[in-house]
């Protein structure tokens, strides 16, 4: 699995020492081509780390050679420094892969506020380059985790061709155009438009749906290359259908591994009038406190689920506030805004749950990915600096 | 204190049945007159409570002879059977009061999704009404908590006149143009027109800058009314801060009796371009569950104020992100969005947290009221079902 599952990648993982844990925390991904086609989307947030500044130029003119990943410090918040940090990583990762520095994107995680120890960054870039495999995405999957409990990969294996991927992110988990760190490879022909405008549609329904916390990072990236290494030219619809899929998959395993979740909780608003409508609903409810522990508690609260509905305006999402449904794991607690069938039948004893909340509006929909909200989310966060 | 300071009140609060608890559940607040004016505002979500569509229907003449108030129970989704039990109580208190049911405010509060139990509430009205007094006030405050711990009153002294005020609310505690149930009094002279401008104005800088856990209520009431018994006209500029300083003063109790929280944090935000977009901004930070998590912690974590800052889009709030600088109590911990003082000189050991944000952008400024997210929190609303 992993990024090195296509052809025409190497990867890498190794411990330059940037966390205290001494766990690897420094990732090198390579596209030895023959095609070096790349798109990317970033975070949205006006306080985009340094590595996410650097890496939008990088990425003009749709080429990318390798990215350099490290977990152990976000490179937010450090002003001109940081970005010189940046530059300096890109440099020296090309010196020892004989490319452009403007073609090395450079992807960051971990604590924000604190410059990057150079000193032992430099050379555990060197020590990646030298590790670099046709086998190592295990290697790169492990060393850009933070508080990640396990390593997110995903494959999928189109006609004559095949997406390898990778991603990290447990908390701050709530992308705006990207999520967290997220490495994507292929050994498609596939041109740097079509890469870009697949990317996209991907991410959009995917990546952007998964809303752990609310909180929007600082250094989201999403990074798709092509190498061309199959030779296969895939059909458009596939390879979007295939990417999707790769994206979906990921997000969810972000969102099953979220800080301190013990509910995985998907909210699928359908009969709305628009899908951004019905995106603007879920993502309401998605973001309630009182809705998230509950179902913590088990509680199938619909009343807090139809108060968080009622909150999104009217021109964002035109719907009848007093025709909605709302059903938990197949139930209809909620008819009409008024009492449905009993809560008791609902069982939230396990880790999944799916929210429906029936706007009865139009016949657009959408669906959100969240989490619960814990003891252990506010144990990780209130001693957990980052 | 409470809505008996002003002469021309009486109040009243008794046990109706309606808690498992036992304890008091039905207040009534009347105008003696010889004024009867009222203003009102209301919950914007658009799943309003019963009481809230009936009492907004009470208020489009601008006048209001009684409030009848209830906790141990929201009526909300409760549907048209809801509205008739709303339009019952204020039908049996306007007969035993001798004045017209148009004229009754209704105001709701505790679980939504559930019908009143009317064979217990119309009793408990017909008791309060028996028992008021213009010594009620106190009674009346008691009657209406859920999970608040205290009661909440607050009283201001103009010249010649009195305004008195009471209120509840600890949780689903984020008002769109109210907060909660507030019921203010005042024996000055003042026409409803003034009443209403002076109320709107006075509840946007004060309650609905309250934003303890960003979840909008749907039964939200703010009820003012004026009983003229003073004979005193104030000075529109005089009654206009003294009522301000009274919904400041209730709002700022709401925010110290919040569930589970253990620190009270004022979010200032200055030199924004206009108070909407400090509003903006301070109502982000207050919303972010990582900021909340980390003040539980006592860690004052500016990485997380800017990521937040950083999520306000540039048409609500222009200025340059990279320019941020963020004091938590006087420790200037963040300048130009990089590291400034010493985090460790910031205590946060104590309950009062002031976290000021500096924009560079303008002259304007807003301040949000909200609190730490905290076990307790999670422990109270994975309990409580409300």
């Amino acid at each position: 699995m992993s990024v090195t599952v296509p052809q025409g990648f190497r990867a890498s993982g190794t411990t330059a020492g940037l966390k205290d844990s001494g766990k690897p925390d420094v990732a090198v991904v390579v596209n030895d081509g023959p095609d070096r086609h790349a798109a990317a989307v970033f975070t949205t947030n006006r306080v985009a780390a340094a590595p996410v500044l650097w890496s939008r130029q990088v990425l003009t003119d749709g080429r990318v050679d390798a990215v350099v990943l490290n977990s152990g410090g976000a490179n937010a918040a450090t002003g001109h420094p940081g970005f010189q940090d940046t530059h300096a990583t890109a440099e020296h990762a090309a010196q020892q892969l004989g490319v452009s520095a403007g073609d090395v994107v450079v992807c960051s995680t971990g604590l924000i506020g604190l410059p990057l120890p150079m000193e032992r960054l430099l050379p555990g870039v060197s020590d990646a380059v030298g590790k670099l495999s046709a086998d190592g995405g295990a290697d790169a999957a492990e060393a850009i985790m933070t508080t990640d409990t396990v390593p997110k990969t995903s494959e999928h294996q189109g006609p004559g061709y095949t997406i390898g991927a990778m991603a990290k992110g447990a908390g701050m988990l709530a992308p705006g155009m990207a999520t967290m760190l997220c490495v994507i490879t292929t050994d498609a022909v596939v041109a740097p438009q079509q890469l870009d405008a697949a990317l996209r549609e991907a991410v959009r329904t995917t990546l952007n749906r998964a809303d752990s916390d609310g909180c929007m990072s600082t250094n989201d990236t999403v990074v798709l290359m092509s190498s061309g290494a199959s030779g296969a030219a895939p059909e458009p619809a596939e390879f979007q259908e295939g990417l999707r899929a790769v994206c979906e998959d990921l997000a969810r395993q972000l969102i099953a591994d979220a800080e301190g979740a013990a509910h995985e909780i998907t909210i699928r608003v359908v009969n709305a009038s628009t899908e951004e409508a019905a995106e603007a609903v879920a993502r309401a409810v998605s973001r309630s406190n009182l809705f998230k522990t509950a179902v913590f508690g088990q509680d199938p609260n619909w009343g807090r689920v139809i108060s968080a509905v009622g909150t999104v305006p009217e021109d964002v999402a035109p719907f009848d506030a007093y025709a909605i449904d709302v059903t938990f794991n197949g139930i209809q607690v909620c008819r009409a805004a008024g009492v449905g069938e009993d809560r008791n039948l609902v069982d939230l004893s396990g880790r999944e749950v799916t929210v429906e909340i029936d706007l009865h509006a139009g016949d657009a929909e959408a669906t959100i990915w969240t989490n619960d909200l814990t003891h252990d989310y506010v144990h990780e966060n209130s001693a957990y600096s980052s």
